[in-house]
């Protein structure tokens, strides 16, 4: 195994030591369980944003608590959701009276947990809080064209973050960042595509295989199966593919601003992003849309894969703004524009 | 090849088409050389900072242009150097009068390419240059003690770059940038670890090979040899042997604050990276030494190597009023501290 390691078991504990020890000034723990973390800056009044959800993801999704994003994240180990007693311990210690808005991808153990920790924090704590379920993989839907109910969340959840997180940094009430998160969910579609596995660390092998000439198109940030695995394309037509399935997929129309995230899921140079990026940027112009803004870089991963993701939101001036507003985490960081 | 890829002699062009469609607010493109980039928002009176060097190290070094860095980079083909006359031309674009800081890693092909597009400056632009070479790579002074001339520059050139940048941003002159870029090249080590190799797309197969469960301490970022080939050990083996030669060679000394970089050398997850960290403060604080800051992140990646260096600079007051400036760049961002 090709990692930095001690005992697999300590993986996650060991690298949460890590994240406290990097940014004091920036996380703090709670409950003395590294992995219930909350921003070290509190800000009165204000609607918390709590997520969570496995680990193996970074910078998602602790990595977006901070300034004009997330206010706390209840981390699990490697692929794993967090307890409803950790996602609770977090709300309790982000919560200002204003109520929170719990925002987290499309998992069955997630929505589980975070169910009854809302249960929990609204009888044992009076806590009000709202829930937006990120659903923007495309591989979901296709090809048979099933509901929305079925999309796991990957790489778009980070638009659904800063749009919320910003509406809530301008001290918003819970409705309108719920309402703000829901919209962005709703336009965010994502598509990925994977030439290698990844490596859970207790089990010590790739989950599964990927020939040495193959792809898979549409694979999840867990390995899940994708929509089509085939011989290992160019550049160009990967692009061509994934963009045809994203655009049948996306609400995005002709003559719409679009926002852009083209994500590298953890072993892809950034050199390659920016190449794909080069066709996405075409095959929009051609399309008849216009790019907003693209963010590029690694925004959700699945550790050591080898493979990216292309996400489109169409945006409106609302959403616009809230993209545009500063922000700054310890793994994100964006001067307002 | 697991890479997103079309024709390998179009890697770079391509790449750079990505860069330009994503950043045309903050790069322009020089004399319509897709090689020759400079920010898109020179600053009238300020001494320009021009770095260049092989592609293949994303963010370095074009992704350090802009607000509080640099103004400019020549960009070579993959680990190949630019032209005299493509750092020339860069350099021109930069120029506002007030000088121009050379500012790159320790190769030969750099330092002559960079040494006469200087005199081709001064003779055919009369425009003043400085030079300041960071070979902060203790791989290069160890284990034989030989001298700084054939150390490496590596992922430490970001502390140099940071410190050089926010003092030409604040309008100090040439020879004030050109000290605090000595100042910080002189006190800033570096030590790599390479878990595997990474591959030129041109060439298609890796240039060396790494076994299954070998590593090798202090390898470059274009793959040269290290100080020791050998075993994969655990986390806690592999920081306590590079902090053990870094803290040799460095000037760092008992009581010293430190500011510390963390790089990932391109397919190393962040999680591995903290917790590394993690070992790295502990070492640091049994050492007497206090952590500054910490910079964690892909600074100066080999493609998709899977590695990491460590980097530690001992700072002052002067350093630190530095290191803590903002920056705006688009491939790192930092609001002043």
């Amino acid at each position: 195994m090709k990692k930095f390691l001690n005992q697999a078991e300590n993986f996650i504990p060991e690298m949460l030591e890590g994240i406290y020890l990097a940014h004091p000034d920036k996380f703090r723990c709670v409950n003395e369980d590294l992995h219930c973390l909350a921003t070290a800056r509190p800000v009165p009044g204000k609607v918390g944003i709590v997520t969570g959800g496995g680990s193996g993801h970074l910078p998602l999704f602790l990595g977006y608590v901070g300034q004009g994003m997330l206010d706390g994240c209840a981390i699990g180990d490697v692929f794993q959701s967090p307890s409803p007693e950790q996602i609770l311990a977090v709300t309790q210690a982000v919560d200002s009276g204003a109520g929170v808005l719990y925002l987290y991808g499309n998992y069955n153990g997630d929505i589980f947990n975070f169910d009854m920790a809302a249960e929990m924090a609204d009888m044992e704590s009076d806590i009000r809080t709202a829930t937006v379920v990120a659903a923007d993989d495309s591989a979901g839907a296709v090809p048979d064209g099933t509901e929305a109910t079925t999309r796991r969340g990957v790489a778009g959840i980070f638009f659904v973050y800063k749009c919320a997180g910003a509406s809530a940094a301008r001290m918003d009430d819970l409705e309108t960042v719920q309402r703000i998160a829901q919209k962005a969910g709703d336009r965010v579609r994502t598509l990925g595509v994977a030439l290698s596995p990844c490596i859970v660390p207790r089990i010590g092998k790739p989950g599964f295989h990927i020939g040495d000439n193959e792809m898979e198109i549409g694979m999840g940030i867990h390995g899940e199966s994708g929509i089509r695995r085939g011989p290992q394309l160019s550049a160009e037509q990967i692009a061509e593919e994934m963009m045809s399935w994203l655009l049948a997929d996306s609400p995005c129309q002709q003559g719409d601003e679009v926002a852009v995230l083209i994500n590298g899921l953890g072993a892809t140079p950034l050199e390659e992003l920016y190449l794909m990026y080069r066709h996405v940027h075409q095959i929009l112009a051609e399309s008849q849309m216009r790019v907003f803004r693209v963010w590029i870089g690694e925004f959700a991963t699945a550790m050591e894969m080898i493979g990216m993701s292309i996400s489109l939101m169409p945006v409106d001036e609302e959403l616009k703004t809230l993209l545009n507003a500063g922000a700054d985490t310890p793994m994100f960081r964006q001067f307002p524009a």
